[in-house]
């Protein structure tokens, strides 16, 4: 269900340490008050309300970082959607480590969930259009890519990871290009092609058909049409007529998604699936033994 | 406006270097194709909705990591309030090593400020009456001491930061003194108390009015009521009787908050204002010179 | 017999690789001249002197960094009173990477034992009072998690762990506050109330029994009495009669402890537990094989 | 007065930064509670006992690492004796990040402080010989570089750093070069010269007259008398006759050094030196301005 | 002289501490044992040899890290041929640090400019043509932007820096398609361009003219000639004819890189300018003050 | 075959991990486009080149990092001399991970054995000598344990590892002490003797037969001859006659090596073994299963 490659071991275990630290997890004066210390639990993930899971493999690390008797066994896949009361994991073993590491697998869990959820909403808003959802760089300083991971999950794609690996000219570059003397975008596409790294396609953010039919000219490979309406997108497109491919963006919501889908572009990416998808609501039950 | 200790150095240092490395902000091809190494320009970060402003010390740190040449100059205080068109901030130097950190730096003022102005909401709605509003542990893995800095620039309060500063004896602790033959939540108050670090006081969960009546009897700090609706938050009330400090969470919303802090308790404490905040847009506007 | 969650493995690892690195283990000119690479050892680990022991999960860690099919087994328990020959631990395998771990290993095993048996000391000289011996924040920098951890298997109870997770009122922030306009101890204890944490008790330190009389007015939890002979100690308490817990610090040794503790306090914070403690000297004892 | 290089910053900056992580300095939630952000203040670091100062740039570092505009100047220099009451080292800035730091700063002052005080005198004890007093690789893991420093600023020597740096043979090596067919001690001294590193001399542990005289036999650099009586020492000194330098070792206090210099080794190392040296008292007295 | 950006100073500070590190600068027994802590220098870098400076940036962090007041000041500019005796640098303050720093500054700017060196004769090699000189990923671990900036200094470009931000399809992957049904290479390019990067051309590796054939019918970007000899790329170039960039590799030399450049490709990519690059040599030349 | 003990695993992943970061090894977005998530393949490291093989458990670390299923087996051993087409080892798994972590296993693997390769030759050519090849520290920063585990694996030796294990004083230390008022180098000698640690002997470069003259007179347990030509060699060891040992340095290549070392010089130093070894040219050859 999830395209692309699986998180790698020692991504998860940065992040997770990072995070049991961050949380004291080892320090956890509650349990260590309460608990004995041969107690067993056992615990499920539960969903509480609908949506696509996200980032159990992260989770799995974090509830057997500080004990790895504890068992952690999945009970659905990667990106597979849940409604509210689905168990989605189980953990088995001693309880003050599974309760000193249930927030920082929930934390992890919930947000990714919460992602893979609100891109699927959007992937399926647009299902009977040939538009790919795309995600941006506007994701969590140092998450970047369990984030993007967890949109994959949701059935999104991604956009270029990095400022390295994309050209992406945007309108303070084209402002600078123009200072510069080169104020047709013809050719600056021209001059980029020159110096950029020829792995790279060139793709150029227009505000307005003028702007995109000199892009054309100078054979951008991907026209950006950024905050356009639905209107002014179609007219691109009557413009462009086949010659580069063509992604939306700016603005784009669950409300227009599908009229935007609608006028034909081939990508749609959306900033809010990362900067602002709320959290998926799953908790921790768990049984003494 | 803004209540506790400023960011430290390092802190913000670290999370800033690692944020450009993921970014590939050293190797920003697009920029490096376009922006002549001598070319220079001046922005201004400027608010696209209304809101709390929390994290400049971070965009500072970011657009000058690459080359401290480059000036930053804040236009408003972290906590203030802006609106639409505000502008917050200016930066000025060498044009492309702002534009190869404007992403960064944008996505830590967008998410801190999205935190501040939901919390400012919170704080808000309840100014009337006596109630706090706090946050929780339910924080970005790795950017918690971020995100309570920006519930505090929001006019909130931080719950404990760890599980390591603070007892609260939840639902599943409960169950596991039930098992250890310890069942009257008085006992277990009791307990708690002769093994747990003398500076910490004991926080416990209740979901009904006999939980409370036990937790009383043992000497409980704070009574954290969970999920409870309001009518149950009065009904507590009256039995706690002052006998303890009373923090509600659980369900806590914009619509239900006032109500809720109406009751006369101390806290309201909610998940949401760090799990679920959706980021405050917020641009960079750049005039090359 | 140890008291607390166990330490976690990744806390072991970071510090144990730490020190390696330093002693250079993975380049010891030494064995490398003379030990064959095939050469097998088993070695026993053995106390040159009466002690507890603690640190034996430290020791485990260094001694497999290097080669993983070394063998560790403990002959005793953490916490366990040992006497002058008495084997701790045996280790067998390949040899030189046996004698390239072994200062490591000692070098941990010799420091938290040293603190363990310190401890010991304190609380047996208190057996027959309640007092509680607490350890206090003056630990070897990057070593607090393990010389905390080296406190509890001596018998001893964890004061708070750093800044973050207890409120302890000093005379250096007493004369802040009266510099504030604040200079009445029970205003400055209910001031602190008001902003610090909901879930910390509020801790003072006071020098005679007027500033005891006005902690306890302004509903101070806990007073630290701070360097009072024990006259002192037997008037302070006398006022507070109850109103408050009382931990006296300053000035402990194994000469006053018994009778500080016979006063009634309920504990007594001691520095040199992690400050002073002299080493438990423990050596290895390698038979070639 | 300190011979050898001094600490470089980076190794100063990393141990800074760990302990004030460690102890929180950047959420001191009582200093929050207590000190206005702009009440400024000065402190004294004053010395409460007779000793050797050591550290004052890494205390430094550490009161300075969370607002670099707190000033911090020297009044005594590293290695000069100081006796109870002397000031040490004055700091003067805001007064809140002054309080948060002070811990570590002192943590640091006063454990180098105590290793250049005890190694000042077992110099002392031995300055009317041609003894040096060396340090061992029995050090705080994490720390050897400042104990080493610290060491060096009471007037000792450093032996060598690491394992890869000097060539010991001790009886694990003895015992394991026996088992290979190498039972002599000058076949053993001669077989590690042909393949040990050609910049290290060759020290081997002797515990009798007669190890003496075939590791001289095989050409030893330097001899390690482990654990010799003076009569013993002055036997072997006579064998030696002053074909190879000599070094005294194990159960040296401050009551037989001397007795062990007065027989003519050349060094005599005391693992006491870093691994059970008490702390020397230090406190920081601040007044708030 | 130098295209793309700078290093950033991050990334400089990084390597730097690790090599200062790695040779125990901090450390340097045979200066602490001649050089007057006080005593004086100026040194000058010197090439003993002809070349291409790059480094400069680098060697400077190295000789300033142990001691902030030493100068730094550069002769030449980077990417500068130098000839033998040419003076390249001038350092000048506290000698110790400056010649522990000595070797690490060295190794760096000799590695950096050995590589400059190579990629400078291989671009002159073809300054009559169009091609343009690529490096690959054959780096050395852990230095790639640092050996990346160093071919721009001489007058190369960049390949792609990393897996993410390049489609190549090489021998492996086209066998593995075959394995999966997908023995055309026309059908292989669709495949990919329907689910790569949209930001990404698709370079695709040819050893035949059947092979280029059938990539340029599925419509690759670039055509990757692995291999071939100046003939065969002739009769890849006409299949060609201008429908795609042409990169050639593999076994290129300055022996035949002009005939190659000459058969019109567009790019070279040369794996020895940084995998078997031999160091210029470049020697401090320090004079006592 | 190898000398000296093997490289730690911490070590190993600290350098492959690192690599495999810096070429985004789990982000790469060709395989990921063409290889099926479940589709298996079996690859062969093959030599093609003569050469010996150095860094097989490196190159081991790095297959398998991203997926521990993935199997790796050697079918020759560390310092083993191979000739063109050799198959080196062996590699089993998932083909996706396996083609992702290609790239940095070979360039390990290449880097590692072309330094053993360069090794081996000056190796023989003094096989018939007594003369020692003798690495030196103009190693890659951040990778010397590896180079100098690669010249041992080439049958040469280590001379120091880093400023902290050897006395060497050279031109610019001569120098200084010249300044300061010590311009004969038995003095200096001496002088270094005193302060130095006692574990170190002490090598001194000399130019010329005076030079060696003083630095005997004073006791140098090794002279180094720099850039002396064999007459000048000859000459020296005439005077030195067999009372310190002697190390030849400087452009040694290997026309000139066999000369030196029939002069009767224990060892030689030779910096392009590290400085400047070509890679050995090795491929992995796969087969989809």
């Amino acid at each position: 269900m999830l395209e692309g490659p699986p998180l790698p071991p020692h991504v998860i275990d940065d992040v997770v340490l990072t995070a049991l630290e961050e949380d004291a997890a080892h320090n956890d004066v509650t349990s260590a008050a309460i608990i004995e210390p041969g107690q067993w639990g056992r615990g499920t993930f539960v969903a509480k309300g609908d949506g696509v899971i996200a980032g159990l493999p992260v989770a799995a690390a974090a509830m057997t970082a500080l004990d790895d008797e504890i068992s952690f066994d999945t009970l659905v896949a990667e990106g597979q959607k849940v409604t509210d009361g689905t168990p989605i994991a189980e953990v088995e073993g001693r309880l003050a480590p599974i309760l000193s590491c249930e927030r920082v697998a929930l934390n992890f869990l919930q947000r990714l969930s919460g992602i893979a959820t609100l891109t699927r909403e959007f992937v399926d808003a647009v299902q009977d259009t040939n538009a790919v959802i795309l995600d941006t760089r506007k994701t969590t300083p140092g998450l970047r890519a369990l984030e993007r991971y967890a949109v994959r999950a949701g059935g999104g794609r991604n956009h270029r990871f990095a400022l390295a690996d994309g050209i992406l000219i945007k309108d303070n570059h084209i402002e600078a290009a123009k200072q510069n003397g080169t104020p047709h975008l013809g050719d600056l596409v021209r001059e980029v092609r020159r110096s950029a790294p020829h792995t790279l396609r060139i793709e150029i953010e227009c505000t307005d058909v003028e702007q995109v039919a000199q892009a054309l000219e100078g054979g951008a490979d991907v026209i950006l049409l950024d905050n356009m309406d639905v209107e002014g997108i179609r007219a691109a497109l009557r413009v462009i007529d086949g010659r580069a491919q063509v992604e939306a963006s700016g603005g784009v919501t669950l409300d227009n998604v599908e009229a935007i889908a609608r006028t034909g572009v081939e990508f749609i990416s959306v900033g809010r699936l990362t900067h602002s998808a709320p959290a998926l609501d799953i908790s921790l039950e768990v049984v003494p033994l």
